[in-house]
């Protein structure tokens, strides 16, 4: 039992422009961030813009960037959205696929407890998951991102948006 | 997010060896009752038998049977039994799959989230998935498995193990 790569990379798109905020980003630079595939990320990005997470402009100098507040992003939903026709086993898919599946009582189980796992999901918000100024710095510098807002500590530099942290 | 197929071929085997109570399965014969090939069943049976699920004998009459009661068999511990290097996300495999990893709050989430499936899956035993008598017998129909007791209307053909329901 495992989450696919695809809602994986999903996630990882989200929390990357998360955290740049309005800045824009591109594929490129978040293949890199993460070191993957940027033919898996098209894919996964266009997903994601498809399902109203993200807002993408095209051009020379276009990118990606989050649609909605991270606060508006419930975990959970973007794994169902990442993956429409999930199954938690595969006589989810075609009930031909097992000679049980009209009377077997492990599938409604199986579905009892994949819904379980994403109501664990369903109670982070992608807000959460950036958390507050300083976990956002580290995962910034995690992934390179240049910060672009100042530190807590130097809550009056207030509109220097290129401030370096430290 | 989904269980692997060799778990759930690990479902099937137990299901069909309880149904079967007493009596040798071969891989064969289970293998035809689910449609599903020998050589993949061949390391699922491997496994259960390696994990203490299944009691197998060698040779010309041999064949696998349940090695415990059904209801000592939880599913949650199957699956857990069936995948043991299991992870819920590809993070989880190796800590340099994803540069957020050092600082990843969504990770400890994932973890939760996994636990509450299995937990759910914990909540049932082998024996409530093959149920009552009247289950079982359904649950022999559909895989052709020759109904080795009486049908509960007929209690009093008592002795008679050859009987065949309806």
């Amino acid at each position: 039992m495992h989450l696919t790569q695809f809602s994986g990379y999903g996630l990882r798109v989200l929390i990357y422009t998360g955290l740049k905020g309005e800045q824009l980003s591109t594929i490129a630079e978040i293949a890199e961030a993460y070191g993957i595939s940027r033919n898996h990320l098209m894919k996964v990005v266009q997903q994601l813009g498809s399902r109203g997470f993200l807002y993408s402009r095209r051009g020379k100098n276009g990118g990606v960037r989050l649609a909605v507040s991270p606060d508006d992003i419930r975990i959970g939903t973007v794994v169902r959205a990442m993956e429409p026709n999930w199954r938690v086993a595969d006589c989810m898919r075609s009930a031909e696929d097992c000679a049980l599946t009209p009377a077997c009582r492990l599938r409604r189980k199986l579905r009892d407890a994949n819904q379980a796992f994403l109501d664990v999901l369903d109670e982070m918000t992608l807000a959460e998951v950036l958390h507050d100024q300083a976990h956002r710095n580290t995962l910034r510098e995690l992934l390179a991102i240049e910060s672009l807002t100042a530190p807590p500590r130097t809550e009056s530099a207030g509109s220097d948006r290129r401030a370096t942290t430290t």
